[in-house]
């Protein structure tokens, strides 16, 4: 089911930036668990455009309405239907993106794919979709919150300028949710640039997931950290992940790269971090550490080489109120793919293990 | 399904290093297809230990035995069941890691989940369960054959040299499964000496695939790189994925990392490459290209601290045939876990795409 | 996934009687068939309460509203998201089927399983549900009729009478939906008679769907018959299904009940249909034939013992607008899961089929 | 994926009567379960043909092999590999059925389907195939009793004649497998006269397990009688299945079909069974009870009309060892699936719900 993900708690949505809504059903959500509206509107918020000075002022009101599920503010055991409407249908001109393929987008790929395609906006690849994901994770939060599980992510890098000399301490606040650091006032210089220049920037996002148990994930082919890929990669403008030490733990020494270990206060304990948290699939109880490459915003209102959809060569420039980084709002879209993804693993645990 | 991978074409596997066999089954596999015995033998040569002056001595016969699915050398449709067995049962010494955690392994995580563990080897975990994905990858190539898809890798870094000025003229030979390029001796010296001081390293492994049509891939939450990304991180040592421009590409402005389209003998092309061939989840028709971090072997035989199951404090050499570096080895399993799941979208379009 | 059905075809559904709103996802529809409404709204009113005299005279609003996946009134292959608005949410007494377990109902089960209950109506487990079933059941027919098949349901009993000597001419008239035939006259009577005694009747749906090719199903799990089972016994009140000759054909010898086959105008032809189309798991290109059992309506006037959910003794009259019999009503949800099934196993076929 | 059944608790099952070996894999089984291995071997001696003198001489030696999963005869929690050898390969004259399609057989529509066939014996639609089925359903057995849920079916009619005025004490004993009833040797006789008339015969098994507790099941598509019979569908000669009163019930008004509830001993009880132990697809606590309807053996020495696979009309007479009525051997199998079945909801009872 390609637009479903999960195998106990499982999302699947619908949805086009510009039809008439986008929503979703959480299904195998347990029951007896309260549903926090405020926390869901608080997580909302933190993904909306126009929420910092770095994004546009596109004031998309995305609230999602709960349909079912929940009765009485709890939750009832049976799939949470919702939807999120998009009011802002006005009929805008779309002659150029209708038969102009936009570099950096899907539009070529769906064409190709599927022989029709709503050229409104982005469609069912607009970063739009994300609400519903975002939404179905806070569902998830609440549900891991009574493990003591917390699961935050950070901006570490913008426009090329790394986070230094950092202390983790979220939530990290706007405009660029990166955590204090030296470079902050650069990394976000560095948003604002691209913007004045009509030009876009990526970045790197850091999660952390705290307050795990040992023995979440699944050996062979549904390793923790291959069900967190899947998840983060597919999130709209992510285009690689790494787990702990990562691409530089292949430069590493066996030696240097493997986690010791210690009894510390009568429990094993990791004297390094180079696993992320994930050893053989399995989460060890240490935190659990990735980072996700995120590409710069493909929309940008410089001049580019394209072709139409009658296989013509042309140019296009890519107006309206686009982000110059996507990397701040992907943070909450990262997040709540991870709490999805933790939260579907306890309740896999709960079935086949020994809790 | 946690030891099943894809969904119309998919491979389930069981296992353990030092049980009676591994093997696994098929299913979903079209009928009508010419079972070449001779190229999965070859496919299964390149991943045995042993078959580089890089690797280890072991010997593995891990020669496998189609059950079912194939009658007079054609596929059937029906699943195909294949076992290899694990003939070098001896009884060996386990006292060691019967209840000492090696680092970086999953001996731990095993324990924590599962309570039992087979502690012979490295059990479900070991590496060997690749034999499997390289077995049943071979039956995906020989699928892909049909549509002109080729799955190519190479070794691109090992123990922190990087292959400079290389060509991409796959297959690359032993014993590091390399391009030819400047720094290739460096590159296996670097391994020789890791092997010399009883260490280990690791390395980058590229994936090119080749002969793609656009149109793989399906939107939202089983995007293309998002399957491709969970099949790798299936892959014991892997920690890190990234696509085209990949990490590089957060670095860059959208004007440098979106790909212009130009119309080329009346057919769409891209006159670059960071997109790594996926646009919005869907193959654009371009070659994809990807690469992993694969980290340094785990088992060493310089000193470690760690546990015991009873949590006391200790120390261990983890000797024993072990490769100073799985990169190598890893090749062939990153390309059959990319052919099956190439094969599976190939099927799925089949479904309901419009071929 | 325990609210989702079909394989590439996928529903998933959410909704309670009483909360705002039913609706699901068609996940895998295929892209560039033309969305007719006309057909869509015929198909909701053939299910909808109070169509025929002898239903209630609820008069439910059910049309579904699309919200996705549909673009100029064609469909562009991403997921079909849809909502039916319960706009007659009233503030009812529940109180007497808030804390009574209603026999025949789930009211018991679901409070065992969740501890947590929607008490208005039938909540979850409401008949309601079913308009989601329908209106995906009509894109189904919509897509089954480009390769010529057609699904037809109909009453061949009701309150013990059973249809003799009719012709199968679908679709049926009500208010029985029902083929004309001897003992149509009675079957109706035994239904007035139920209500005004106030109890039901149930009844038995016959089945048939023609234009079929050979080829459809999987060997051993995932049999044609079998995935028509687990579709027709997910119906509410369906206790019961029998394929072809069923549980007579398991009171025949073989030389009875196996089908004699002829070659006739070239091609195979099956002398008799006990098979019900289906031989192995596999369709046969017959057409497919098969019957359910409709239990009574549960919900009756009469006095009933019963139970608190405090665990004390009591009795219950379930008062309300309720259908002396469902058998009628079950008809196009008979109709519609079929169609979704056999939909979805034309599109496994066309992924690893040889078509 | 269409060769393997569960979600949880999942069988993947392989091989064809003729080839190499069946097999399977039987993933998501928990740790820690004793595997008693004297109790798998009195399940498969069962199945066997020529274990009843009812059946063939057919003197298959269907002992499974464990390859993997189970670790000083404790379940490890990683998927259990087994193999059955299919040791009489002997090479026999298929010419007859190589060519020409059995009657009531899925030669046929294998062929239409995958273009090849594996045409020695029933291939991959034999019944062999089910002593995997027995053997994962043995394994489902141990992990049930942990819980006090016990499965058992008896033969309740065959050629015919019902068993009459009969207590439920199983196990029941060969060669029928019913249990003690007026009717028992009349029903042995028809099964020996159409055996002396190289006929075959059908029946009905009745199936009920014991000791559930309330709750299993989920709400729509997952229903616990729904996915009972997808499971029971799969099995070849099954075509048909009712719970509790089933098709009777349909012919019963509400107040004689809803089963009255009352507290005795402080705990909810049913003071009649035609729900069959589940209502709006949930348990109820109370025994499940469904029955199957089994066709008569397809495979008859009879001649019968028939077409060649180039379309030419024919006879054929099918000799060889061939079971007078299935049904006796289809007991195990019932009870197997069952089992698997009730653990896999136990195992996703367990992931979401309260316990």
């Amino acid at each position: 089911m390609s637009s479903s993900i999960g195998r106990i708690l499982t999302l699947t949505t619908f949805g086009e930036s510009h039809g008439k809504a986008l929503g979703g059903i959480l299904d195998g959500y347990p029951s007896g668990i309260e549903i926090d509206e405020s926390f869901i509107a608080s997580e909302m918020a933190r993904r909306r455009p126009g929420s910092t000075e770095l994004g546009t002022m596109r004031n998309e009101d995305d609230k999602p309405e709960i349909l079912s599920g929940v009765f009485n503010g709890i939750s009832t055991g049976t799939p949470i239907g919702f939807v999120i409407w998009n009011k802002t249908q006005r009929s805008a001109d779309y002659s150029d993106i209708e038969h102009k393929y936009r570099p950096g987008h899907a539009d070529y790929t769906y064409d190709a794919k599927y022989g029709v395609r709503d050229y409104r906006g982005g469609g069912r690849s607009s970063g739009r979709e994300t609400c519903c994901r975002v939404f179905a994770g806070a569902l998830a939060k609440l549900f891991l919150r009574k493990y003591g599980v917390e699961v935050n992510a950070g901006v570490i890098e913008a426009g090329g300028i790394k986070a230094e000399s950092y202390e983790w301490k979220p939530p990290f606040p706007g405009p660029l949710y990166a955590p204090e650091n030296r470079n902050l006032e650069a990394m976000i210089e560095a948003v604002r640039n691209a913007k004045a220049e009509t030009d876009s920037v990526g970045g790197i996002i850091e999660c952390r997931i705290t307050g795990m148990i040992p023995g979440l994930g699944d050996p062979v082919f549904d390793k923790l950290d291959a069900t967190l890929s899947h998840a983060m990669m597919s999130i709209g403008a992510v285009k690689g992940i790494e787990f702990g030490s990562g691409f530089n733990g292949a430069r590493k020494r066996g030696s240097e790269n493997n986690d010791p270990m210690r009894i510390i206060d009568g429990k094993p304990v990791f004297l390094s971090h180079n696993a992320g948290g994930i050893l053989g699939g399995i989460s060890s109880g240490d935190d659990i550490v990735f980072r996700v490459a995120v590409k710069p915003t493909a929309s940008i209102a410089k001049e580019q080489l394209t072709v139409t959809d009658t296989m013509d060569n042309t140019t296009i420039e890519v107006h309206g109120r686009h982000d110059p980084a996507i990397v701040p709002r992907a943070v909450p879209v990262v997040e709540a793919m991870a709490a999805l993804t933790i939260a579907d693993h306890f309740l896999i645990e709960r079935a086949y293990g020994r809790r």
